[in-house]
Formats: C-alpha cells, structure tokens, sequence
C-alpha cells in the first residue's frame, strides 16, 4: 500500500528540502544563514507573514504566555497519571482558542514553551514558574523550566535549535495540520493533531535515542566493540542515516557547532559523542558500503538539547515548541490555498452480506 | 493545487462509496441491510474485529462511559466560555488515553456520547446526567441528553442513523486519523485530530443548513418563491448535491424512513420538509438541467436527529459519536498496514537570501 511517497500534496514557500544535494531552505534562507542569526521570533514571522519584524511581533507573543486556570489543571492531573509529556502538550495544546486564525495562531506558539515547560515541573513535584516579560521565547523557556535567567550564550544556542528545527517540508505532523486546516477547521484543531501526529515513532525527529546510544557506551574504548555488535545484530544505530538526505543532512553542522559552545571545557560527554560518531561512521561505512549513512539531525539536537541542561524526555515537547510556528505556517498557507486535501481508498473487502452473517459467525 | 483527488492513499475491507451507482457498503453489507439491523455497538465490532459481538462488547463499553473529573472539569469551564461543542469534543478526547490501542479504542468509542451529553446540559447550565448501565450505547446517549429513558422506537431510529455514517471511504477525517495513527501514535491522538478535521465547513456532512433552510421557508407555500431567489442568487441549496455522489446518495433513503417514523402524525415539520424538497428538486432540475442533482443525508439526517429532539447545535457532535467508531476501524486497519503516511511538497519560494534580507524589510 503506497504511503503517498513523491506524491505532491502542496505548494510551499516556507522550507524546500533537497535530500539529494543536502541543502534546507527556510524562508528563503539556507538552514545556517538563518539559524545562526534570527531570533525565534524573527523565524516565526518570516515564515508567517514573509516579513522581517522583531519588537511588536515579540512583544504581542509576551501578553499571550500565561496559561488559563483549566488548563493549569489539566496539567496537574495529567501529571498525577504520569502521562507522557507529548500527551500533555496535546491536552493542553487543545484547550486553547483564538478570535481568528491570526489569534489563535500568536495564543498557540506563545504557550508551547508555558505548557511544555509548567507540565515538566509539574511532573518533578515542583509548582510551575511564571512567565517573565522581560525574556525572548527561547529564553524565557529556558527560565520557566529552571527558575534561572540563562546567559546569552545558552539562548543563542536554543535559539539556533529552534531556527534549525522549525520547517522541513511536508513531514507527517506538517501534513497532518494541511489536512485537518484544508477543511476549513480552526488552527488550534490542526496544531493539536500535529502534536499527535509527532508523538509516533515512525514520524522521525526523536533525538532521545541517539544520546541514550552514547551514554551506553560511556567510555569510547568500548564503542567500537558495542557497534559492531548492534549493527551485526541487525540494529539500526539511532543518529545515523535520514528517511530523505543521501548526504550528511544540512542541519547536523549548524546544529553541531552550536552544541559544541554548549559544553564546559572539562565535560567529557562532548568528545565521547565526537568519537563516538567517528567509529560509527566508519563502521557504518566497512558494514553497509556505499550506503553513505551520515550523522543525522537527531545526534546533534541530543547533544544540543543536553548541554544546555535539558533531559532526555522534554527533547520531543521542545522540537514541538519549534515545530508549533512551521505548522502554523502550513496552516496559513493551506488557508490561502483554499482547497480540502481528500485522497481516495481502494476497497478491499467482502459485498453483499446478509444480515445476520451466518449463525457461526454471530455466536 | 491538488488536494490529493483521485489518489488512492489506503486499502480498506471497512467501507466503499461507489458515487456513479449510488451504493455503499459498510462492513461488506449493503448500507440499508446494516443500518436498519444492527445495533450500533455491532457495527463498530464489525467494523473493527470483523466478527458479530453482542453482549461482551456492549458490557464492556459499558464500564467505560463515564468521564474522569478533570474532563468534566474541564468541559465546565469550556461552557463557562461558550465553547462551541465541537471543540469542547475535541478538548474533551484527547484527555482520554489506554493502555494499548485496543483499550484507547473501547475508551474513545464508550466516552464520546457521555462527553457531547455532559457538554450540552453544562451549556444549558444543567449538570450532566451519570451514564446507565442497562441501556445500550444509542439509548444512553439520548437518556443522558434529556433525562428520560427513550422508547424502542426512538432507539431504533437513532441507531439507524448511527450505523448509516459510522464510515465513508477516506473523507478529510478519517484521512487525519489515519496519517496520525500512520506515524505510530495513539488512537487518542488520532480520534482527537480528527474531531478537528470534522468540524471544518469543507469537511461535509454537516446537516444544521437544510434544517435551517426549511425553517426559513417555514410555510410549504412560500418554498417555490424562496427557492427560486436562492438558486437565482447562486445560493447552493443546502441537503441537495454531494461532492462523490452523482445520483441519489444510499444513505439518503434509510435515513428518509428512520426520520417519517420519528414524527407525530400531527407535526407539522416532516411534511413541510417533504414538500420543500419536491419543490427544491423541480426547480433544481428546471435551473440545473443533467446536473442530477439530489437530496442528500445532510437533508434526511437534519430531519431524523430533529425528530429525536435534537437541536441543531449537537448534530455535527452526534455525527461525531458515530464516526468515531469509522475513524477508530480505519487507525486498526492503518496499523497493520504500518506505514508512515508522507506525502511531498513542491517549493516555489525564493533561495539564497542572505540576513538580513535588507534594511527596509526589516524596517
């Protein structure tokens, strides 16, 4: 059965991927140019509304961060049942509410990190901590999951992530918004099946895995011996190789080197990593030659998200806290488009039953 | 832009619409010989393991009905809000969960006409009537709503309108649901994203309008001088015309029977009706001559859940309570099927910008 794989299901003017020749486009931009340079913000504009604007877009976000009283609520229950924190995001995701699609659009993306960041402190047994206005997106998400105002250089270095993060063609989650928005549906519908939709497995984007792979390893003296054992096992060694790059995918350098500032000079996580991913390579190329499997995304946003003190299971929610402003964009482009996206299925199955079936079959 | 026509995006043994001959089979019967028989909670095992179950289903549905007290909280404070009910659906979903799609699947399916039903008192600032547990799955939805304990007939009339929608190939919804399920992810967020997709205006299936339509026209004598302003302004006339069928929708018939029985013999609605749409299908062949155009389920269905005592605000959500089983057979089928469903875009925006874009753009 075809997964609609090369089959074209829109237009875009937000993020071009060239799996072949390595090359992301956002907003017009190459991935880098982008990422190491806009704010949050400036991102989210840019792909919204074409434009380039940085203070009143900024400071309209600030007034819509807080949380309403039910939707703190939620969260407390759903932290007494231990859901996980993709399960939360889409709760509370979907208790939000706009006046227009623009509304709706500016509550949404300004949450993400409020709910993303009140639910992990929930879950600790902590009460969550207010936004502060004084702080951009990206640092005031740093400062609500602490209580700490982060040094610029850990801002930069989220703000890259999220730059690098927030548009890639038409994955699933984005495809999921085109659809639920192309029937005319509201925007906080279609970013809540989003976030659903990232949860799977299959989706792609999980950086958890790459990082748990390095910390089993823990010494490099071990790792060539502990890969070579996963890949003869038949295992897929998680942060190398992508469903669409044929070349080391764009994203891996710009994120990187941002993941590199992120370490003190004496944490050995770093250079374990860096070697880590030098014997997999070079094991990946002497089992699977010619495959050309590179260091994907996911290994560089595992070392990008834990140097700046993240753990393992805010990685996910915080892709999302990206993610929320590319599937916005979708779903303003979808609404210009103005067309349902209404594929057909192939019957398959048994006609002309009599009721009942049969006996046998009722009993 | 394509919106995906034509494009076969899954094979399913649940439902196929054939539009040019005007037949639907649900569950491999003819849609007449299911929906007249069936009670609803064997149409969804049908749909979803295959087989004819009665009472072990039933009962078991029956433990899961009632809503844990942050939903209920939650839909609370949507009615403080004046949520719309479909929204307060879709909030109200996606705080469900299970411990394995089958559990989530029984959850969704048991909570959604206690949701709709809890929402709609709390609207009316009445408190939500408890689930009971000797009544089947139609016949609870109709007492928790108003109450009392429906007659037989009212039962038999709800369940029929249930079993005719429960599915309908892959329309915009049932698509959502299975691009999220595609990815892995839970049947939560499935259901959930597809409440989102249902409530879109492009969506179809939305029967408010024709009611609305033959409550404007109020008096059979006026139908032809209203209905001909209407075609003549270019109004679309609403319960007539179907995006897949080009002649008389299947359903449409079952749906007609079910809705006669509904009414009192003195009420004064269903023969209004009745000759509003002769004098709508006179007129549609006088000004759309071949176009064949005919009375579709919106019509009928508008007609039936009014004559259930419906009002028209909870007829998308009842809608809902039905596919819900359809989307959560088609999250079963695209399981097994396990593939991510990802379609491609085409760029057509502009590269290699360099930051900032320039300095009047940023101005």
């Amino acid at each position: 059965m075809s997964g609609l794989e090369g089959v074209v299901a829109a237009e875009t003017k937000l993020s071009m991927v060239d799996g072949e020749r390595g090359e992301l486009i956002i907003a017009g931009f190459p991935v880098a140019e982008l990422a190491l340079n806009a704010t949050f913000e400036e991102t989210a504009h840019l792909l919204w509304y074409g434009t380039l604007e940085a203070d009143s877009f900024r400071n309209d976000l600030v007034a819509r961060r807080a949380l309403a009283p039910e939707t703190l609520d939620l969260l407390a229950a759903a932290a007494r049942k231990r859901a996980e924190p993709m399960d939360a995001l889409r709760m509370a995701a979907g208790t939000l509410a706009g006046t227009s699609d623009d509304d709706a659009a500016r509550n949404l993306l300004a949450a993400f990190p409020t709910i993303v960041a009140a639910y992990w402190r929930l879950l600790g047994g902590r009460p969550p901590i207010a936004p502060r206005a004084d702080l951009g997106h990206a640092a005031n998400y740093l400062y609500m999951l602490s209580g700490e105002v982060p040094p610029a250089a850990r801002v930069r270095g989220l703000e890259t992530y999220l730059n690098t993060v927030v548009d890639h063609g038409l994955n699933a989650s984005t495809f999921t918004a085109r659809v639920i928005a192309s029937t005319g549906s509201d925007f906080v519908s279609a970013v809540t099946g989003a976030v659903g939709a990232l949860k799977g497995p299959l989706h792609g984007g999980a950086p958890g895995p790459a990082l748990d792979m390095v910390f089993e390893i823990g010494d490099l003296s071990r790792a060539e011996q502990v890969l070579r054992r996963k890949i003869e096992a038949g295992e897929r060694l998680m942060g190398f190789g992508h469903r669409v790059y044929k070349v080391r995918d764009p994203r891996a350098d710009v994120l990187a080197v941002a993941a590199e500032t992120m370490f003190e000079p004496g944490d050995a996580l770093y250079p374990l990593a860096r070697g880590v991913e030098a014997v997999a390579l070079r094991l990946l190329e002497e089992y699977k030659p010619g495959r050309r499997l590179q260091t994907n995304v996911e290994f560089y946003t595992a070392l990008l998200l834990h140097g700046l003190g993240l753990e393992v299971p805010l990685f996910t929610p915080t892709f999302a806290v990206s993610r929320a402003a590319g599937w916005i964009a979708h779903c303003f482009e979808q609404r210009r488009a103005g067309r349902l996206i209404r594929p057909q299925s192939v019957y398959i199955g048994p006609r002309g039953r009599t009721w009942p079936i049969s006996t046998s079959s009722r009993a």
